[in-house]
Formats: structure tokens, C-alpha cells, sequence
């Protein structure tokens, strides 16, 4: 497996592979891996030929430099995962090559679409993710990209992206992983302590909840699923945790969706602070 | 010489050229052309095996309706000119092929250069110009692309963000041409009647009067330097005529340059409707 720290080799390693006729996946993490990421990889792995994965904790996409301090590393464990997983080539750059101390002037961005859901409280969050996956594709040039579903908003608006600024990827948005009592796969969930983790089933509980009862009345309305999800998530969360936001949403717009229509179709999605840690979830309705 | 409208085929024709191992120069035009293309062209064909040149009237930069409805447009007669340079290929998309009814929701922004001169008065003009250049650069793939002075904002964030943005394209950026009295060549020159053509060269000559003071006093400041201009230009335009901005800038940040400063190194820039002929013009002073 090749380490690349210089963005001209994973270029060069990226072109070399194409030339000789093989196919690129792509897969970009902030590293301290996971069974998602792995999924991930594994997705890579059934569509190309080479599978290139990143690892680079975006700054530019942290609005709370102590969220950036505090986000979990362990470059040497991620790089033992990542041969067990036979990947190609690991991209990780240092920041220094990829920003300099101010702050980019180009800007990237989806008014639309960030001043939704996440977008709302970590403003200039998607202006990060935009700019740091815009320029990645542009150094490794990937066939195809894959991002979990469980950021939802995020792989919506890297779609938009793709699509808006003709970039030359297909995008991939895989299931999200879980652990066996629902809790996302994330590397956040490092940070729970046992009290705060034994909390955090809360919110898939509370996503059932909602998709059980659709499942037995498919007219099932917006409004009524709201209720629901509400009633569970207060009647479950402790003094400690905070709401960000919680509701129905039209899954491409990700406007709230109208109170009077079914949920069937819609996306659950769901922001909260277990203790001192942010949380999200999704789902979609079937 | 190949005339493509379909954005596949200038793909396929860019590609094909690099894979035989040549250069692709790229001009990217609105028509209309003039000696200031030409010149472009010129200088591509001194870069590059292989000149493509792009006609597309881009309405997501228009802010003002009448004045794409009004721009001037001749495409039998630009053909003829291209022809005459001996480029290779001319990109004529048709605006249903790039946009949809929509809006797209991606923006490529630069607020902190959008918000100085052209900017103020034309809002969202600059984010048009970014998306269609960016895109362009993503179907045709140049190695070079060239750009003229007289759009002087535009080149500098066109260069800012293929920099920001990691774009594979060396920028060029070729002095304005001029009519003999010194008038910037202009698509939308045409536009003047003879009194209003006879009112325009004023421009040039105001920027005249204050690069030979400069040449008579290397230290004249900024503040000198805009009082010139400022007789120069009231003195001279009609009750019909009126100015958007006019100073002395920064050339990287187009910030005010600084009163008590000397003017040498800085960018006059100036925008004033002629009758109802916007012009615009500048003069970095050496």
C-alpha cells in the first residue's frame, strides 16, 4: 500500500493507473476509521480497479476550532485498517500543502442547501466540505467517490456539486453502518462516555418509532411523524443533551416537509448534543 | 476548422489532441469579436498546438436582462474571423445544453473581490462569470487559457480561483487593445452613436493624464493621481452621461489604494455609461 503525502504523486499515481486502463475509486475521510468507512471501502472495492483513499481533517470545514482540536487522530491504526483492506494508495497531505494561512477567497458554496438542517448551526461548514472535496477530485481525479449516507446533507450537496460544476465523478451514497443497538457509525462516538452512549440509542429508537408506525399507515402524515419522533426524543433525552434540530424534510430540497402529506418518501433527520458531543442521524422513509 | 456545439464532442477533441501529445489553448469569448480577440488568439497560437475558441453568450452573468437581450451578436461573421486566424476548433454551445430553467444551486464565489468596482454595481456578474469559466475548463480541459486586461477584475479572479481551486490551466492575461485614440476595443462599442463614441475617448485620455504625471513625478500620490482623474472625467463627460466608479486600486486586493501613498504600481480602473453604453477601462501605472 502507497503512502502519499505530496498532492503531485497521488496526481501522478492517479494518472499512471488510468492510463494503463484501470478504473479509480475514490473514498475521502477524516481518518480514525470505522466500520462505515470500511463499508465504504468495500462499495470501492466491487466498482474499480485501484481504490484511493484520504485522510485529512479538513479545517476549513471546522466553524469550532475546539470541535477541530478534539476531533479524534490515530493515523497509524487507520493505516493498519487500510492494508487489511488492500487498499492502493492513502492520501494524506499535511495542511501546509493545501492552505496557507488565509482563508481561500474562492469560495464554493450552495446557499440553498447549506442554510438547511446541519448548515444552520456550523455556518461556513459546507463552504468547507465543498472546497476541500472540490479540489481533492481535482488532484486524484477519481471514476467514482463514495460517501456515506449517514451526512445525509453532506453527499446531497456533493452531488449538486458534481452535477452544477461538471466534474467528471460518479457518486456513490452508501447505507449507513450501525452499531447492533442502532447507534450510526461515526468517530465522534469515541468521545461518549458509557452514561452519554447508553443515551445515544435514543435516536435510531426514536427513527423507528416512526417508520414502524408507517409501516402499519402508509398516509401517515408529516405532522404525525413529527409528533412522534418529538415525543420520543423528550422523553428520552437528559438534562445534559441539547437539541439542534430534529424534523420531516423533503429529501432533495431538505425544506420541512408540508405537515398535511404523508412522511411516506421523506427523510427523518435528527442533530443533538449527547453531553458535550454532536450527533446526526437519518433516515429515509419507506 | 471544427465548429462543435455539443459539450461531448469538445471533450472528445481536446482529449484526443492531448493524448496525440499537443497543447490545447483555449479562448473563452462572448462573440461578437473584435481586434481584442484576435489578439488573444494570437497569443494562444504562440503557446499552443491547437487554439480552441468559445462563443457563448453566458446569461447567468448578465444582472440586467436588457443588456443580454441588448448585447450585440454575430455569429456568421465571427466564424469568418476565427476562420481567418486558423483556429481549430469553435465551442458554440446552445444555453439549454448548460442550463436548465433553474438556477444552478453551486456557486463559485470570490466576496472578498466580488465586492469592489464592477462588483458593486453588477451584483452576482462575477459568480456568473466563475461558473461558466470553471465549467468551460472542466468540458475543454485547455492547457492554457487567455484572457484580456480590460476585464482586469475579471482575469484577477479568474486566476485566484483556478489557483483556490486547484483548476490544471496556466492563465495568460494579454494587454488591451486599442482604436487609435486610444478607445479599449469593446463588443459593446457598437453600441455608441457618433457623438457618444467622440464623448468615450475621454477615458483613455484621463488615465493618460495621470500616468504622465507620473512620469514627471515618480511620487505623485494616490490622492493626486485621483484628482486628476476626477477634473479629467467631469470635465469632459455630457448631462446624458454618468459614472459608476472611478480610483486608483490595489492591483491584487482592489482595495482604495491609500491617499498619502504613491500612485506607481497601482491600477487605475474606471466604469461610466456613455449615454446608455456601459464602459469600462484601466491602466496599471508604471
Amino acid at each position: 500500500m502507497l503512502v502519499i503525502h505530496k498532492i503531485q504523486e497521488i496526481s501522478a499515481y492517479s494518472k499512471g493507473t488510468k492510463q494503463a486502463g484501470l478504473t479509480v475509486a475514490f473514498v475521502p475521510t477524516m481518518g480514525y476509521l470505522h466500520a462505515g468507512h470500511i463499508q465504504l471501502i468495500r462499495e470501492a472495492r466491487k466498482r474499480a480497479n485501484r481504490i484511493i483513499v484520504s485522510i485529512f481533517v479538513n479545517p476549513l470545514q471546522f466553524n469550532d476550532s475546539e470541535d477541530l482540536k478534539n476531533y479524534p487522530r490515530n493515523p497509524e491504526r487507520d493505516l493498519g485498517l487500510l492494508r487489511e483492506e488492500d487498499v492502493d494508495a492513502v492520501f494524506m497531505p499535511e495542511v501546509r500543502q493545501i492552505y496557507t494561512d488565509e482563508k481561500p477567497g474562492t469560495i464554493i458554496s450552495n446557499p440553498g442547501l447549506a442554510n438547511k438542517l446541519c448548515g444552520i448551526s456550523r455556518p461556513g461548514h459546507f463552504e468547507g466540505v465543498l472546497f476541500i472535496v472540490h479540489n481533492l477530485f481535482q488532484w486524484v481525479q477519481p471514476d467514482f467517490a463514495f460517501f456515506g449516507l449517514k451526512d445525509y446533507q453532506q453527499q446531497l450537496m456533493i452531488r449538486k456539486m458534481v452535477n452544477d460544476l461538471a466534474m467528471p465523478v460518479e457518486i456513490f451514497s452508501i447505507p449507513t453502518i450501525r452499531e447492533e443497538d442502532g447507534l450510526a457509525m461515526s468517530s465522534r462516538n469515541a468521545r461518549l462516555n458509557n452514561s452519554e452512549r447508553s443515551r445515544s440509542t435514543l435516536i435510531f429508537q426514536s427513527m423507528m418509532l416512526v417508520q414502524n408506525a408507517i409501516h402499519e399507515n402508509k398516509n401517515l402524515t408529516n405532522s404525525d411523524a413529527f409528533l412522534i419522533l418529538h415525543n420520543s426524543l423528550h422523553a428520552g433525552l437528559s438534562a445534559e443533551d441539547r437539541i439542534d434540530y430534529f424534523g420531516i424534510y423533503d429529501p432533495q430540497t431538505l425544506e420541512l416537509a408540508a405537515a398535511d402529506k404523508p412522511a411516506l418518501g421523506n427523510l427523518i433527520a435528527i442533530a443533538l448534543y449527547i453531553g458535550k458531543v454532536r450527533l446526526i442521524d437519518n433516515l429515509l422513509l419507506v
